[in-house]
């Protein structure tokens, strides 16, 4: 049985593990004041060119959101989210838990659009007893989406341009980062998200890490308490050098890089082949998830061989989510996409 | 220069890290729903002859103590803990941050007692206006405290048996826990915490693992809807796993009293020679933190080899405290001891 | 000018301003432990034919809502409400402020279906990683609703059956209870309110109080520790008293049923002469809120004479929002009548 | 059966029960957007001198600081206080349930001082794992104090400088205010209060109005939003006109003068037939509250005819607390000196 059910499924690159192992015995102070998260810092903001900005590291995705968003946000202020945004739906409720609304516009394809940030924003700047609904002061995305769908630079540059006027902040996931950039249709660069945003994070769990996202945050103003939110929200490790010496090495020749081109190379080959053999797309993905719809009879021979996450239950069969990584053995792949065929 | 400072300066035990590169590219799903997980934690309480109680793994030690108590406790309740306590004192106010009072009772020499929690809990109830105070409904204690004390058998039966009277719950925060169960001076047992308590945890980042506290919960209600509590705080590991496969090595072959065996002896070691060369100690600690009073001449030599955390300045030099752990080295103890002589 | 825009436009009804001064010399104890507190709930409970439930005094409603919302929920738990619900867009965000989210379902007319409720309630105990997500534990609307539309009791005891076969609390803001109670379209007493939910209040507010609402809790259970969260969430009133009197006032000869009969009585000579003279209404209300679209030079002519709440801004003119009250006047609602004719 | 437990066990002064009446039909906008709000701030800021402060009118204490706390602090944020202050104990954990911790210092006669501040906010600082501790941002304190005694202006000007120093900021609960500013020892002013406060609040309802407090707040930094924390956390009045019309009337031809004046007559008189019979004082309050020791034979025979809050039991009888207000009837304060007398 082999399992396509997510980007999270093995351990780490196995350079991750080696630069583990190798530094095991080295001693270093705590909490990520050790040197392996200074220079894992300078090479992200490197490859960001964005030298004046900030890096911290938190061990997961729903940390480094509900920590940054309640780090950022005042007790009257809510964060706009697309309704399918993991904030929204798979979090259970973690940025209410710090006290905060989350502003659920509907997305398209996972996406929202200035424009609709804008209305967002008028609408509850217009309402004459103002003080009575939350007031939008942040916006969150996610490069790719939870649909695995991209945002282009033009759309994410409206965004951030509608969040300037109004006073907003920007904040973009990238829980799968790696896998946006590593895409041919992509056109955001990390440079273009130091500079559009004022805090995303890179994330390391699901693109190579063990476990670790690196959040980049524009200006000190932002970043100078960060660290005592960490701690309060209980994301401060004890051994943060573990996530130095992680990002360190996928910051060092090209690795987060390699780790997102070949999970792109493996989903390109799974979406070909259901395509080719006329399956159905239940959401159009470039990134590293598919979501092909597949019959009740597929589905049952499929689950002999292959595991997937079920997204949505059809009359006849189901939409799945297959999901390709730095870990997807290329010998799956071939076997899937020969069941994929005689399927048809 | 060899650090002294804390019991989290260096990776894993060489075992965990053995272990984490075997099981590297071994596919399961995410989230502890994992079959390494489910053994360790079948193994943990089978150490604490506890069949029916539930475990959890938890990333950090503040983690879990958040977790834990705002779980536990409803909005109007607090938790009682000792002044020195890690909650209310060195965890940026993690437990008020989920909205409870950390109720500070004045320890000695870390610790609280019975007598103490009954008198608190009395006044509360006592009061006429009983509304306008806090309801305590929890106890928060260390097993070693954060001096290195230790509760004895008697001490926390006693604490144990206040709590059933006044309906308070027990939890035991063990973040060095190996050492405490490793000390001779030492008569509590992991099957008397999970007799005595309501939850307890575990720890691991401080007793040779890379990260992880187990929490083991005594009842079905308390552990019933926990899961979602992890997640919403931020603690849920993608690949928990990692806990599973970590804290499954601790509890195989009697890995975790090893691992407090070795500190404990290295401490005995350094504590053996502070005692014998005259040094005075600011605490009196059995377990693996030391915390000698060195003149600012001492200190001076000593911080040309050796590096400590400074504990509380004196007028002449400081209480520093020595943290021993399973990856201290041998030879750093000699030499250490060598120098504590040779500045007598 | 004479103001239309909402029912808490005035003080008190003159028969509480004369309890309040006549009492006013009286010396009680303080936060709701009096005697008129104390005979008040025991009027409210008679008229509910419920001896057995609990009442508490609040000053608001938005206080009510959070106070209720937060006290019975636990932190993974979120409430049910209609997108429109008071709860989800004018309450500053008041209930995630206690940790909570509002899942919003979209609502018809302003009320949301037992379907919905079960539908939503199915969809998240299905998902296999169900910690994920928040588990609705609580349904939460109106009556009347935003929209000044009733729950028949038909809907009311699907609903309610819906909540109890899934385990989920139900609670109903009553703020404009009386001009529901008073309306000839209603089905629903106060008994069957105190027999099918399992906490709802008497808006006195917005029904002839200075201000103050009257939660009614069913089962002991709920009701137990309630005040102390009254108090920590800054509703306890010293001078609780003012809430008895007020109260033991409009359950006295029948006064709350009296003002509610007034407020419709007024409310149903507009509606039907804005019908009679072929006005749009954006919604159908029964209870003590008109829609009624105006265009623009409607709007300006009337304007002159009477103002009210701009519901939502049309291209040509507007919809409204008139209300009506215990308090309004008679020889207000004539000269509007008047108006609202020559217009046309 | 004359009550002496506390100053709110009466309604309001006759003249602002008046104005209730006569304003009782006026018709106003909500949530105290109205013109005797207005009028009323204005009024109040004339008071103080400081016509670029800003009012918000509250109804109750423990509302008022819970708002003022969880408005004005970052959530990483904490508030200093004295142990006895009415945030650290009398409160439900309000601030607390807002994410804060209270750092209570342990105070003298329930006042704090200067050099400890000072103290409290150097030892954060230096603290080398400073994000681990919570970050000391304001001072709280009472004038007067829970145990009636006052800062004096020397006093109070050191902790302003002392918050200045540090850029923490200042807020005194008023809630018993006019019986400090009609006090013979006191210096401090209004004008003082506004001028070395960031914020302060004036109390009504322990000082003439059936409830309400006058937050006065500094900077417009600091008051922009803070509607939207009024209404968030509950304490937005519908008809936030009967706080305009309240103090309106205490802040007209010197009301608030006069009741403080009044009450603390009262006290003067009591106070002085302690001392004069040789009761001993539990603790020295010049204010409306007292806290005579009486012995179990005199408690018996005065709870004959008077009620006291008990303060603290002792081994013969207990120490109480006597409140006077502007409504102590004086024929009841010669009743109790003459039972004084008789009993020693």
């Amino acid at each position: 049985m082999y399992l396509f059910n997510s980007d999270y499924l093995e351990g780490a690159h196995p350079l991750i593990m080696q630069a583990l192992v190798d530094t095991n015995f080295t001693q270093t102070p705590g909490y990520g004041t050790d040197r392996f998260c200074r220079e894992a810092a300078e090479k992200i903001l490197a490859a960001c060119q964005s030298p004046n900005s900030f890096v911290h590291f938190l061990v997961g995705g729903t940390q480094a959101n509900m920590t940054v968003i309640s780090a950022f946000l005042r007790p009257w202020e809510g964060v706009i989210s697309a309704d399918t945004g993991h904030i929204n739906v798979h979090e259970t409720g973690a940025v209410e838990s710090t006290g905060h609304k989350v502003l659920a516009l509907t997305g398209k394809h996972g996406k929202i659009s200035a424009a609709q940030v804008d209305a967002c924003v008028t609408a509850h700047a217009e309402d004459s007893d103002r003080e009575h609904t939350i007031k939008p002061a942040m916006v969150y995305i996610s490069q790719p989406t939870e649909l695995g769908t991209l945002y282009s630079l033009a759309e994410l540059t409206d965004i951030s341009e509608v969040c300037r006027k109004h006073g907003l902040l920007l904040f973009v996931d990238g829980a799968r980062l790696a896998y946006a950039l590593a895409c041919p249709e992509n056109d955001v660069t990390l440079k273009d998200l130091a500079r559009l945003t004022d805090a995303f994070y890179i994330g390391g769990t699901k693109c190579g890490a063990l476990f670790g996202e690196a959040v980049v945050i524009r200006t000190p103003e932002l970043s100078r308490h960060f660290r005592y939110m960490i701690k309060q929200k209980g994301g401060m490790l004890a051994k943060g050098r573990l996530l130095g010496i992680q990002f360190g090495t996928l910051f060092t020749d090209g690795l987060y890089e390699k780790v997102g081109a070949y999970g792109i190379r493996m989903a390109d080959r799974i979406r070909t082949a259901l395509l080719e053999n006329g399956y159905e797309l239940f959401a159009q993905s470039p990134t590293n998830q598919l979501f092909p719809i597949f019959s009740a009879r597929q589905l049952e021979a499929l689950s002999k061989e292959f595991s997937f996450a079920i997204w949505q239950k059809l009359d006849d069969g189901a939409a799945v989510r297959i999901c390709t990584s730095w870990a997807t053995e290329e010998k799956a792949v071939d076997s899937l996409i020969i069941m994929l065929r005689e399927l048809k």
